[in-house]
């Protein structure tokens, strides 16, 4: 069956808004680590996905899915060794503070029931989250994301505070200037909630902030920042959704910092693909929150996301993969460094380990944001085999994430083309 | 390792108040068609788990998720033919006003995205549900929850109205008359939310009205409370994430009124185990809500779900398993009536399918319900091996749910030994 007639019966079934990658866009019909195949037989350099984090189509991941699938698929009301097993090793990856955990199937899920926990502790409502960014698309979450889809209005108990742009910042501030010139509005935020009586239940926030554009400089604002909410008795939210898992380059993006939030939430390659998220956390807020409000969801932890989620771990150690995400990541961001100075279209380069952010501007003076160059440039790298996509509040921010068995061959072909791309615009 | 020393971990690493079925909680290890087996090797009759609709690990279930997870495993930004396969055969099977589905993960998630569209469709915020029931446990839906943990406190925009109990009613009315008692409820709801300016979103409601206790005769009373909604401009969103799937003995739940819903949410069975749900609904509900809020789903309709999905529709048809809890369903009602005559514990019968619930009672007279007795039975039931819960805003109904395979000689099985554990309570 042909591209169109696929875009036409999707359309049909799901509706023409759906989200579709590329002007052209694609389908992908086999993945096998690093690589894509479309139904052509053709092969893409995947770039963009983070969800197989292991790489696509794992044969220990497959294995472990499947030998359990064989046996028992069952909710967790009964006993089972797989979600004990699978929560002790992922406990153990963890500050020993965080003693609990509580598995659902998707990042929105493990989000939702971290606000719930968090004001239902606190019993205050504010949440304090960034004006640029997603967390998910349960109806309260979907409050707290203003990058995909227009926000319709902002609930009373939420409030958005500017993202700590490292980049397009005022006065060009850095390091403990530019912290505290962010930091101070989370610190009106928690007044204002106050003030109308909500109070402050925590702040929830992806400690890379991935969404928003991987900003320079992330751990002073945060320690600043999360200093308030706690002076004011909120909890600090870590949404690691995007950023755990070794993304970072190393187990998980909040230790950046060295501040331990109170909840962390897990999703998207926790399960490589298989649906199995959740969130760990200060042992007391979960005890209180199964007693006062109880929980219970069908399908997180049963055997089979259980089994995936231990395979998942056991791959990313057996092939150093967190280890290889921090080596690989610093020789592409090298890499970009460079292409930077040879292009004058590339603004500003950021990233850690596995997870870059290219800033592309029409004007580097002015740092005028690019999404027309962005969008072409995502559009002309799929032609050549190379899978990547673009994210920030103008769009105009090349987002990148491969699989964490990203090679340096793999890379000296992202910056090869990339390069070739670039070279295309500039002429 | 030991049942107690399993419990000990679960507490430390889940907390002690996570959800256990039983007094003598079940080590499962391995599951077949309708039977489960303990780590001791111990059989037992599942006549609780709807999850798994086509049998425990059904082969061609376990054999179409394995393939598809050794291909490709991605999210649906990409096109795939089997997304578009399993949509267009899903919604074959509903009436031709909805014509669009959206692919979540769980049942939450599904009834979640309901409210989300109901609520921009309509501009409006009231959303109706009955008193005695439980749609997931999002922030959202969990307001709409009541009989799973306690209820912290009803917000201003959701009514919960009585349940149309046939059994525990007033004056013992029947028929219109019952109908119309309950449905008096909703039009009062209703012009409370527009007297305090919310405005009435929908109705959220499952159409066998499970969680509440399976009243008898539903059908008259939704055709009048969901004229009453929509004459106000509001949805009937139709909960069948336990109704559907042909758990009525029909493909759905709703089937039974005449009244086509405006959108119908699906979850439970309908990846049998694995975490596959979501929605059908009129086309432009859902193009409309992508084109003003925007939506997508990282796992939800993914190529492994979806093939997993489809298994499961042809498996429910090849074996004629909607045919078979018709046929069984009813034999077994008929059982479950005879005990009655035997037993004065057992105060009503009630059922659609393979659906049950038994209304157990101190005083058949003044109809008392007896939560001690159902869960002194659903514990002796499960010592002699068969397995079911209770249900029911007084906890006192037994529920029973078989996987749809389940046949005449399971049933023989269930009644022989409902009969001498009723009979054990008696003496």
């Amino acid at each position: 069956m042909n591209i169109e007639s696929l875009i036409a019966r999707r359309n049909r079934l799901l509706g023409a808004n759906t989200p579709l990658f590329y002007d052209s866009p694609l389908h992908l019909v086999r993945g096998e680590g690093v690589w894509v195949y479309d139904n052509d037989g053709e092969k893409y350099l995947d770039c963009y996905n983070n969800v197989p984090c292991v790489g696509h189509c794992h044969p220990q991941v497959v294995d472990a899915l499947c030998m359990q699938a064989k046996k028992l698929n069952l909710h967790t009301r009964y006993l089972h060794e797989n979600i004990l097993d699978y929560v002790e090793q992922l406990l153990a990856r963890f500050d020993n503070s965080l003693d609990r955990a509580m598995l659902v199937c998707t990042g929105s899920e493990a989000n939702d029931q971290a606000l719930r926990i968090a004001r239902m502790h606190t019993g205050k409502q504010g949440i304090i989250c960034t004006n640029a960014t997603y967390h998910g698309n349960t109806t309260a979450v979907v409050a707290l994301s203003s990058i995909f889809g227009p926000q319709a209005s902002v609930p009373e108990n939420v409030r958005m505070v500017p993202w700590p742009d490292s980049y397009r910042t005022p006065d060009n501030l850095r390091g403990d200037t530019l912290a505290s010139h962010y930091a101070a509005y989370v610190n009106d935020a928690i007044r204002d909630l106050e003030d109308k009586g909500l109070g402050l239940a925590g702040m929830l926030v992806c400690p890379l902030f991935a969404n928003e554009g991987l900003p320079d400089e992330p751990n002073p604002y945060l320690r600043e920042a999360i200093g308030y909410v706690r002076d004011a008795g909120g909890l600090y939210l870590a949404d690691e959704v995007q950023a755990g898992f070794g993304r970072a380059g190393r187990w998980w993006g909040h230790e950046g910092s060295g501040l331990v939030p109170d909840i962390i939430t897990l999703g998207k390659p926790m399960g490589a693909g298989h649906p199995l998220a959740g969130l760990v956390a200060r042992g007391e807020l979960i005890d209180e929150f199964l007693e006062k409000e109880g929980y219970f969801n069908t399908f997180g932890g049963n055997p089979v996301s259980s089994a995936v989620g231990l395979a998942v771990l056991k791959v990313l150690e057996e092939e150093r993969l967190i280890e290889n995400a921090a080596a690989v990541g610093e020789f592409i961001l090298q890499g970009f460094r460079e292409l930077q100075q040879k292009y004058d279209s590339i603004g500003d380069v950021r990233g850690q380990g596995l997870f870059f952010g290219i800033d592309l501007v029409s004007d580097r003076d002015k740092k005028s944001p690019d999404a027309a160059e962005a969008k072409r440039i995502v559009n002309k790298m799929r032609d050549r085999g190379v899978l990547m996509s673009k994210i920030g509040e103008h769009g105009n921010i090349l987002k990148l994430r491969p699989p964490l068995c990203f090679s340096k061959e793999n890379a000296e072909q992202l910056l090869s083309v990339l390069d070739e791309v670039l070279e295309g615009s500039s002429v």
